[in-house]
């Protein structure tokens, strides 16, 4: 293993454990057709946040942006499936999305901050367990991938945050992360028995 | 008036009245409006599409690659309206969509090529009124934009079309398209009011 290069998003309120990078390595077909429905599913919530807000022009251009490259992402691991023989399929999703999705108080103004937070809380973490892959993957090609995966994905959590403090006081933002935060962490207290990004 | 330079895209029924036209030129921060929500759309519906059908590799790649183009195009249009000053707002839509949509079986396998069939032929109607306007502004700038989207247009109906030709007997294709087809120019028969790109 190599010494790790992670940068800290210091908004995880737990590290991810020895269990599932062991789990991901034993598994790492599922943790592949996983991470593209991930990519898609990214470009979907951004996509969707679009037709929620579509007034706001500085958060559309932003989350455009992210769309185009979660689809980018989406591409790229497709070819890597292919490459590999591994078909496309669907797979039954940890519970972890729909726990955080919960989450969303369903009235606005609350509805747009959560959304936001809850969608930063996903990048985060996608961009720390990218990293451990980068990290531990013996396949060097497929680390650097993983590698330069990680690095977008920080930088969606930084739009996300920035997005929610451009709309709402920065006290309020801190504090409703904090709960998320809290939540996102207990979601992956125990290890999932699927292999998946987000298990 | 230029002498027009679209190719005729057989499968619609009718063509736009000139009354169209002059609706367009005559609202046309309405309808550079429109036009970025339409992008958004087919954005969002080759996306969906993705959704509900993510084990066809094939199809998932050429949806990729729209929903790519048209996020290009929504960010186009979109500097479009910052340069001009419109801000982004969301708009009632022409009953044209709805129209549409409500004409796509529920039931598998119908649904399947209903969907492709009215995705096509809405890009094909896209390209047909991009071309109108490419060839009727006075503004050489935006013209010359139109007549590179309506490119993508014909090409996007293209892909729609071989899509549905893919996954189902041609004898088969060829009769809904023609019953869709029938719809889709209904749909546009009276002029809607509120000029739209599908008004
Ligand atoms: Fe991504
Ligand atoms: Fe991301
Ligand atoms: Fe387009
Ligand atoms: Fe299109």
């Amino acid at each position: 293993m190599n010494i790790s290069t992670i940068p800290v998003i210091n908004v995880l309120r737990s590290s991810t454990s020895q269990g599932w990078i062991e789990q991901a390595l034993s598994n790492l077909e599922a943790i592949l057709l996983d991470h593209s429905h991930c990519e898609r599913k990214a470009a979907g919530v951004a996509l969707n946040l679009m037709f929620r807000y579509p007034s706001n022009s500085d958060m559309v251009r932003k989350l455009t942006a992210i769309a185009q490259e979660e689809l980018e992402h989406f591409e790229q691991v497709n070819q890597i499936l292919e490459a590999r023989g591994i078909p496309l399929a669907s797979l039954s999703p940890a519970p972890y999305g729909a726990g955080l999705k919960a989450q969303i108080r369903p009235q606005e103004p609350q509805r747009f901050l959560d959304s936001l937070l809850v969608c930063g809380l996903i990048e985060a973490r996608s961009h720390e367990r990218l990293g451990l892959l980068a990290d531990n993957l013996p396949d060097l090609e497929l680390a650097k991938f993983y590698r330069s995966l990680m690095a977008s994905e920080a930088r969606h959590y930084g739009i996300y945050w920035v997005l929610a403090h451009t709309y709402v006081e920065a006290e309020v933002v801190a504090k409703r992360l904090d709960e998320l935060a809290i939540v996102e962490s207990e979601l992956l207290a125990n290890l999932h028995p699927q292999p998946r990004i987000h298990s």
